[in-house]
């Protein structure tokens, strides 16, 4: 199974360049830019020979018959948005991955069995209504009437938005897929890690898209003078966050190399008065546990602050803390991840198995059926910059393992 | 040796309530209410006996000659000024209380051999001209060109500022006391922490004004995607920082039972992107270290960055310091503190020696001879805050052990 590569990266460099001028590489959503890259992207669907459209969760969609009508579709795709400033191959590597295995599926005359369907997710980026992943949301069923409520800065209300771009937000019901519709999706998307270049290896088989629970821990202890407060009277509460902030890397540093690790980040702090010549009276930290093993997401932050309780209490100091947001886990499904193991194995590709960190529009089509993710690498792990690189190569390894993936579940799946 | 605790109590509440009436306890120097304060510091002063003045720095100075005109004077004072809503008692009780000794002797007719000399010293706390001490740095001559031309927002000059508040900065050599030129100096004032109230200890016998040395310490990992960097390949500046705010409390409090004790402060931490889903790439941390032991204040921060270093740089961390500042510690002479000592027992008040975590006018003073304070306890350690408060009789011990303190040095020092 071949692919147009120099097609491929000519589309990339394409349409990553529609963007806004002075802030390359944007194309935000609900922009008139996005509808300049839609509108290019929708004409190259055409040209390929796919029936395109929007549909009423305004996802841009091309879809090829499959031999089979009784069979459910493969679906395969990714995103046109990017976040501000952020980002050349994320998101379009995906939907272009899709566009060039489609093409060449119907340039070789290779009919499949099943319709394959190649989806330019609307909005998986966070948008200015305050909501990523919105296309993919309408697909699983997922977008509620106060979310189609929310306004961006201008006013425009979400459901405003999606018929901005095309969509119906009257016809929602049509596009919803209901459990067990789709017989696989698979996405192709740059790493936005330095796994795979670190180690040599051209492809990522994802396993789980992880669950993100973020904790808000609050660390209460006195505000004195730093001057007149010996040590034995104080109430440190950064004192108290450093024990905190090393437990958790020690404890999440101890499950790296488990089947599914948790990384534990406490990315922010703000500590009061946070002045030089004061004792820090209170420390407010966010914690943050991803991984694809949901327990283990859902009792990091309680075990840690419940282990460390007494030890904060010797220092005179109080700990609460309070969720801020939960995420389950996503697992990427057992079959798919063994086509695509299988088909970088069958190009001569190494790969290796590894969780996504970062969220996608699998989270939510994986209500729909089985999903499975490919990564790439992209260099030194820059992502969501205008930093982020990938090499031609890297993009073809991509998109030739997602054909054969496609070749592969097209055989096996009923 | 009797003091008026009524009368003390009364001017202290009377100077107190001379605040800028919307934010308590207010008097900033060379601003309109420390005139008015001043004025009313300078009639208390001429209705006590004292010959009265300002000096060429601009300190308010009350003075009673003494019988044996030979002999340096005794200096007792404190300051007026207050910082912003800070401070019913900081500055004033020092003020008054050697008033009321100064008083005390005249209504006894006990004639002292030294002369006794009450100061207001100008603008203890920082200053708007980014300055404090001014008044005690004049008297050590310690007041540069430079420093005379600071200006505040509204582009007024110290210069300016010390001839508005009646001084003469074109003289300040008339106030310059060399080397030797003073008896002994001895302020009372608000112990500012919490010692002296935890052990119910009347009075403490101050061993050194602590040195203060501070530096900016920036530890430098990588900022990464928190989902998609595993725990091995993290270089998280903000782990880093952990580690020394831990091991800068353990190092401080394995000193606190020295008989120079050190406290070390991380007060202020800047961590940057500080988002709940990226990885810390800086910690900019702000270590303080105070004691009198000046040595021990010098290489504090030195030692410990030297010390963590290889640790955090298995973390793939950086560490750098820098000094922001430093001020050497000052002694209080033996010859005073066992005065203060001895006149507490006298009175049967208990008594113990404390270093000042806090800077304080004995700084300059000490230039010109020995120097001694005698700290009273404050409500819950509060200071430089509206909460600020102390009790009329902790008030009137502070003055009694000053009255007796004085009568003890004017009879044996030469």
């Amino acid at each position: 199974m071949s692919i147009d590569a120099d097609r491929l990266w000519r589309r990339i460099e394409a349409l990553s360049k529609l963007t806004d001028p002075d802030r390359p590489w944007t194309r935000r959503s609900f922009r008139p830019r996005f509808l300049e890259g839609r509108e290019w992207l929708a004409a190259e669907f055409r040209t390929a020979g796919l029936a395109t459209g929007i549909d009423a969760g305004g996802n841009l969609v091309g879809r090829l018959a499959g031999a089979d009508p009784s069979l459910k579709p493969i679906i395969l795709g990714s995103h046109s948005d990017t976040v501000p400033s952020g980002g050349r191959y994320d998101g379009i590597l995906g939907v272009l991955a899709g566009l060039e295995v489609a093409q060449s599926f119907i340039e070789r005359g290779d009919r499949l069995r099943h319709s394959l369907e190649i989806y330019d997710f609307l909005a998986e980026e966070p948008s200015e209504f305050g909501l990523s992943c919105i296309g993919s949301r309408a697909l699983a069923g997922a977008l509620t009437g106060a979310q189609l409520a929310m306004t961006r800065p201008d006013g425009m209300t979400l459901r405003e938005g999606i018929a901005y771009v095309g969509g119906r937000p009257d016809e929602l019901g049509s596009v919803r897929r209901g459990p067990d519709s789709v017989a696989a999706y698979v996405e192709v998307h740059i790493e936005q890690g330095r796994v795979l270049e670190n180690e040599g290896v051209a492809i990522g088989v994802v396993t789980d898209i992880v669950g993100i629970r973020r904790e808000r821990i609050t660390i209460t202890g006195r505000a004195d003078h730093a001057g007149a407060t010996p040590m034995p009277l104080r109430a440190d509460a950064l004192v108290g966050a450093a024990k905190l902030i090393e437990a958790a890397y020690q404890r999440a540093s101890a499950r790296s190399r488990d089947a599914q690790p948790l990384v534990a980040t406490v990315g922010r702090i703000e500590v009061s008065p946070n002045a030089a010549n004061a004792v820090p009276g209170e420390a407010v930290l966010i914690l943050e546990a991803r991984s694809g093993d949901e327990a283990a997401v859902k009792l990091f932050g309680e075990t840690l602050v419940r282990d460390l309780t007494p030890e904060l209490a010797k220092l005179r100091l109080h700990v609460a803390s309070e969720p801020i947001s939960s995420v389950s886990p996503t697992a990427c499904a057992p079959a798919v991840r063994a086509a695509i193991a299988q088909a970088a194995a069958s190009l001569g590709l190494s790969s290796r198995e590894m969780p996504s960190g970062a969220g996608h529009d699998g989270m939510f089509v994986a209500a729909a059926g089985p999903i499975g993710m490919i990564f790439v690498p992209c260099r030194d792990g820059r992502s969501h910059a205008p930093e982020e690189a990938i090499e031609p190569h890297q993009a073809a390894d991509g998109a030739r393992v997602l054909a054969e993936t496609v070749r592969l579940l097209d055989a096996t799946l009923g």
